[in-house]
């Protein structure tokens, strides 16, 4: 089974790393890692990390078979013909991902591609303390103030 | 062979992996990650990232064997008597790293451990933008300015 997981990635914490295990657990993982251009477009941010950082560092994480940078075509329907290149049997969404599995359904019935299943992993992985880039790039923030 | 690599590993970037992919090429790496408390102590300013965290993250590198937390013990002699409970055959620093081949090889005499080779990597991997841990945090400072 071939897993396909996309992501920002921006700064790595156990949150992907529990997201890419479990996917790991279902297949080979594939990673989209999102262009520079569409987190800018998304999140109205520029990432910290450049995508080919971002992408170097993904493709050394154990549960990895391969990792590759998106297409810059705009919404999800460019996302969706992207994604089918790498003939995915799974697209396994993170719990943060804004993305819904309906929607994503929908989309997929119009390439004509319903055999591949999209599933979500629901529940957020907090056993550590820092549990999403935003608030890694929060504590740092705070962190600064205080030496101030 | 088994490889031992001592970092904080803060924010996981290129050179970081770069440095285990090429202690990988010369056996099993184990790597040690800094405990909070020493990372205070020798830079004054405490790990943007949560030990047990920093540890998770590493530990999911492709060219880890196995990583555990460093020893709270003070001073270089700590480190070593730690570090030898590992049984490395190499010690392999950083470039980036402060304590010098010398000293640690002297340290290893007073051990009755000079079967421990100590090997440097000695050029920085320039090949991404953002190259060390304290350039991300630097960037993320910068990008908050801006926004302000």
């Amino acid at each position: 089974m071939r897993v396909l997981v996309t992501g920002c990635f921006d700064i790595i914490h156990p949150g992907h790393i529990h997201l890419l295990k479990e996917a790991a657990k279902l297949g080979d993982v594939y990673v989209i890692v999102a262009r520079d251009s569409t987190i800018e477009r998304y999140k109205n941010e520029k990432p910290i990390i450049p995508e080919q950082q971002r992408l170097e560092v993904i493709k050394s994480i154990k549960f990895v078979t391969n990792a590759v940078l998106g297409s810059e075509k705009n919404g999800d329907h460019g996302y969706l013909q992207f994604a089918l290149t790498l003939k995915p049997d799974i697209i396994f969404l993170g719990p943060n991902q804004r993305t819904s599995v309906n929607y994503l359904k929908k989309g997929l019935e119009e390439f004509h591609s319903e055999h591949v299943q999209v599933r979500r992993l629901n529940k957020i992985y907090d056993k550590f303390e820092l549990k999403s880039s935003s608030a890694i790039k929060e504590r740092i923030r705070t962190q600064s103030k205080k030496k101030k």
